[in-house]
């Protein structure tokens, strides 16, 4: 398998490329518009097609890639059926798969950031989106978020995987790549060490978090996959 | 919206083409591997491009044409995430929806012929494969069948439907075409006006079918998408 870690500076978004080495089939995990040249470049070195782009959901920060790479590689743009996006391909449900060559990319519905989250699985990584993210998760005070959903979703979907399960989230702030499960399970401040459902929804309903610089921006846009 | 029923005489096998007038994006559901001229006669006739190709379920009667389609368009096969199938593309589960130019796709999950039995609804019209034929349904005799789980699946995910949508259904054995929800709620003589499910266990039962002609070719070559 090819496996990339791509890093947008400006709103701290990580995107993800999974290729086969049998067919150099390609995915691009939440693609960044502004960030296109830097991934065409990536395919045509590593000499991939581009088959499908996928987000984890509808983000409000950044404006995804999906319009732009479909038009210029014909891929297929993938979202959650719940997303309420009128310009994709595919719209998956939950344990959707999609495969490219020898790896099996399995959706996994996480709601609770937004009510269109799905994390990727995929030969032993989860692509948490803004569901899980490293010591922390989505905020929940936007855009259909729930912190009793999103509780729920991280402990039925994201720790029933295997401990050794390597996290890639959405974004990271302070520089962190990568987790695993067992890690988040154990260490994550505000999920882990069994802390009870209450005491999460405790914590996410007192961050005061401010107003999402980009979302209106960024929300119309992706609602149009990025046009 | 561009719409073709083809007939493939020698398993009594109805195969459907949808195609979007905008984009001339273009899907076959469950095409047999005899007809592919056919198919590839109509596809450039009409200058269109087919896209995505998707299978109902793993068919026991006749060789499906999805590798063929792969080889020859580049299409994607589409099938339910329960086939057991390992050569498709994308595995959809109930609820997905596959989306060309205005047409949108919806996966319903009918088992109880197999496993995998999934129907698919667009534009008024439901693809029912072999889960419920015209004055019938499929046998629940092989393959994962179970006359209980079709008797809800069709219930619940078929008769759920407006009245007037069309039902165009995976065979007919004696020239029907085409018939309605509606009507097969009123008038299907095995599940129509009100028949309980232990009715239709009993008839399900008792049907004394000869084993499948072409079961023991066709699974292993559906299993492998036709190869
Ligand atoms: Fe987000
Ligand atoms: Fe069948």
């Amino acid at each position: 398998m090819i496996f990339h870690q791509f890093f947008e500076v400006e709103s701290s978004t990580y995107t993800y490329l999974l290729a086969s080495e049998q067919t150099r089939e390609a995915v691009l995990i939440d693609p960044v518009a502004s960030e296109i040249d830097i991934y065409t470049q990536y395919l045509e070195m590593h000499n991939l097609t581009l088959v499908y782009s996928l987000d984890t959901h509808v983000h409000a920060d950044h404006v995804t890639a999906a319009n732009l790479l479909r038009d210029k590689f014909g891929c297929k743009t993938v979202l959650h059926r719940n997303s309420g996006v009128n310009c994709g391909d595919i719209f998956i449900t939950d344990q959707s798969v999609i495969r490219i060559g020898e790896i099996n990319i399995e959706a996994r519905y996480t709601p609770g950031h937004t009510n269109a989250c799905t994390s990727y699985v995929a030969e032993g990584m989860v692509f948490t989106g803004d569901a899980l993210l490293i010591d922390g998760c989505g905020r929940t005070d936007f855009q259909e978020g729930n912190a009793e959903i999103l509780y729920d979703s991280i402990h039925t979907q994201i720790f029933t995987l295997p401990d050794e399960t390597i996290v890639y989230p959405g974004h990271d702030y302070k520089g962190r790549l990568v987790s695993t499960v067992g890690h988040e399970r154990l260490h994550n401040s505000r999920l882990g060490a069994g802390k009870s459902k209450a005491e999460f929804v405790e914590i996410m309903n007192n961050l005061n978090l401010p107003y999402p610089k980009k979302i209106d921006i960024a929300l119309p846009a992706n609602k149009a996959c990025g046009q």
